[in-house]
């Protein structure tokens, strides 16, 4: 089933601007036993996003009862969330009164290994940059020609993720995940202040962190700084934490002390989550 | 009438690549006539972005034949050509197997008034700047959050165009247009290397320069310079050439002789293309 606007509909308007500009927002959520898993943040994100551009957010009230709607008696799954600035006429100047559209897709939840969390992945590093744009940086929107350019790089099965640097050779995130390294025990990840998306998973790790006064620094990546990197991995909402375990020549520990720590934290939040929805 | 994938459509595939991703590359052209002015010049643009972009190309036969469809009758207005990456499952890497998406839609011309082209018009500087991507610079693609953006920006209707400045501070081109300023007597544009939309408008002016020995310098544009600009004018296929009377604080020719000389030669080239097609 697929909800286009509240209506069982595999279709949307071709005037949306959605599909013209790339004009809008969108969520990927894991779904555990009919429930959205970290629903309320991903709810937040969706709201900051509309209003960092200027899109009317639904509410919190309808995007609920709709996802409920299509998740209701899913196993497992995968929830996918779009908000678009709806119709509208040619022209990049958006119509004064804003109809927003949402869709609302449930897909399998991928077949990932369950190796991959044990023994780690194998990444690459794409050819192709993130540009940079403040105004954009962090945001979950629909312009992303560079993260699907980057996932055409490569079609080996044995390579799980690529790693995006900026124009300034940043090396910022993954296709679909953020990056964390591990350096003389201390954790680093970029800030996002530039391009890159915010991700939920990262949101949590940082927050935990914080918590526990333990250091996670938003700085910057070099390539260079992976040679002297004891632990890498990449994070998002689906994979949770997938330890690296090689990137190109470089090799790093998938058993960590700093990632066994942060899966653990992770792993209570989401617990606490799926108990709260019970 | 709206058409998709050759049928008469007012909706696509909630799940097409275009509205997930702006997976895809679109054309904004003048019909006059029923005829779409410098028709094989947009074709061109679109397989040169589809081979950049390794979306699959309808053919040309293909789509003059739905264009004839849609536009016979039509004495004036705007085609509008979207192709796309088509449905897709979820998640960036795409189907091994590519259905292009074809999306035909007929718009009334925009009523500019006829002033515009005599009396030129303001323009201002947007605040949002655009990014840098060498491999994404130059196409007509989907992704177009910042001209959105930046278009938002102003609503007085006094102002009729937005130039837009890279991260790095150069004036690359208006939101919706190319952008060229004469100084001492010389003409001047961005490269397009690094961002912006390489316009059909643009391609004509620097063919007529380059056959008439005039000299067309590519180059990147500081804000600074614009106050030793004699002629600034803004180009696009629906425009065709504005001459830009004001920038904020600074003023320019509005009938000077390089805007003369290239009207001269856009004219001619348009009268051709319609005779040809005639």
């Amino acid at each position: 089933m697929i909800l286009v606007n509240g209506a069982d509909d595999g279709s949307v308007s071709a005037l949306d601007r959605g599909l013209h500009y790339g004009d809008g927002l969108f969520e990927t959520i894991e779904i555990q036993d009919g429930h959205p898993v970290f629903w309320r943040r991903h709810l937040r994100r969706l709201e900051y996003g509309c209003q960092r551009m200027h899109i009317p957010f639904p509410g919190t009230a309808l995007l609920t009862a709709e996802a409920q709607r299509l998740c209701h008696g899913a196993f497992k799954g995968v929830l996918k969330i779009i908000l678009t600035r709806g119709p509208g006429g040619r022209g990049y100047r958006h119509p004064d009164q804003i109809e927003t559209t949402r869709l609302l897709t449930l897909h399998p939840f991928p077949e990932y290994h369950e190796s991959l969390q044990k023994d780690g992945i194998v990444a690459r590093f794409c050819a192709i940059r993130l540009g940079l744009n403040p105004a954009l940086a962090g945001i979950k929107h629909l312009n992303r020609l560079e993260q699907v350019m980057a996932r055409a790089e490569w079609r080996d099965q044995g390579i799980h993720e690529g790693l995006m640097l900026d124009i300034d050779g940043h090396v910022v995130e993954g296709t679909m995940s953020n990056l964390f390294i591990v350096k003389n025990g201390t954790m680093y990840t970029d800030p996002l202040k530039h391009c890159g998306v915010a991700g939920i998973v990262r949101e949590i790790i940082l927050e935990a962190c914080s918590a526990h006064a333990m250091a996670a620094v938003q700085a910057p990546l070099s390539k260079d700084e992976f040679a002297a990197a004891e632990e890498v991995f990449v994070t998002n909402s689906l994979i949770g934490i997938w330890p690296v375990r090689a990137i190109e020549d470089y090799r790093f520990n998938i058993d960590g002390q700093v990632l066994r720590q942060v899966r653990r934290w992770l792993d209570a939040y989401r617990q606490e989550d799926l108990r709260d929805a019970a």
